[in-house]
């Protein structure tokens, strides 16, 4: 029993894991919060994808009307795609980074610095902001990425 | 030898981790499925993206007509969308979670519910079930993730 | 110290893991190049999605025009979507599996091919190959990772 408990948490002590643990929970969590964002711009601005989804707005031509696109409801669903393809490679390649043994303070050097990108990406998208303000963000995050993949294959390298 | 093999079983021989592998794995495998379903309705309705996917049909003005979008493959490709959307989050907050020594018998909970409620969304989103049949499961398995990250940043946080 | 040293890279010593850790990184950073590729197009060919983006080109009706879709542009966009569709469950399954003691010639056999499968996946959606080349590759990382799940359910089931 007491083996079984310290094999399940070694992970978790090892202080670089608990930063990415904390770090991926946020962004995640983050990319999570599109879909609420998603369905609130879907709802206040009645524009629907799914039949079945404007039945509450009456049956035939007055809820068909509702099946459009809505310019706001489109720009939170790119950030949102945008979230999933760099926020996919940071957590796989997050986690083999934590598990190479890096320095704590260059490994949450690069949790922060990803972590803030992307939040302020999202925000360059969603207000949005004149460029190249998201083109920043994004290229800070897809750099950070970077960096930890170019560790991961110096440490692990077995082809 | 027999360090390395005891190594690299460790984490499986984890009960709540090997749950954590079986689940994943089994929604992970739903998800591709609709890679096959999509297949499907491209070929049986003939609704194609790619010009060079259409030359079976022949050449030219002929087969270009099948360059077109189809409601049901459509409605499959946004299951699978939206299956990225939640099962990515899932997979990597359900690893740190499973890291974060949690009883086997609420880590099950979390898995089987989030599990079945994704298998919901797909024949909800697939058949289709009138709402808020997908979106209740949607809003359970979005739930089970969200609660998965409490814990996971409750143990671990390290900002 | 010296306890927490042998912690964080315990996994990373592990022969099948770093194996892992490469062809992961590989393929991740390959899914990262689609977004450098769809930059490129998206400038060369002038085809923008967000208002902001053209505003370099001056205001207006003059920039208006480059709000548009490119089909060089949407090609590499679906190549990436398909990356996320396919290298999601690839490195999901296959961290299970590489934890679920592989011989290391098998494990590394699964990952070559499903490596060397999504690159020709690439090639052949950007030049673009006629089919089957791009189906074929398609179905071999599809159906190593198919197989990598069988392993992890064979070695962890728990349900």
């Amino acid at each position: 029993r007491r083996g079984e408990m310290a094999k399940s948490t070694q992970l978790i002590d090892n202080e670089v894991f608990r930063a990415f643990a904390t770090y991926t929970a946020i962004v995640l969590l983050k990319m999570m919060l599109m879909s609420l964002i998603t369905a609130y711009f879907r709802i206040t601005r009645k524009a629907f994808v799914n039949p079945e989804d404007t039945a509450t707005f009456g049956k035939g031509e007055s809820a068909k009307k509702y099946l459009r696109t809505d310019p706001d409801v489109e720009r939170v669903r790119r950030g949102h795609l945008n979230d999933l393809e760099n926020i996919v490679p940071f957590v796989g390649i997050g986690l083999l980074y934590a598990l190479s043994s890096p320095e704590l303070s260059t490994a949450l050097l690069h949790f922060r610095i990803f972590t803030g990108a992307r939040i302020l990406h999202t925000l360059a998208y969603l207000i949005p902001l004149p460029q190249p303000g998201r083109g920043l963000s994004w290229a800070v995050g897809y750099s950070v990425t970077f960096s930890m993949a170019y560790k991961v294959l110096k440490t692990a390298w077995l082809l």
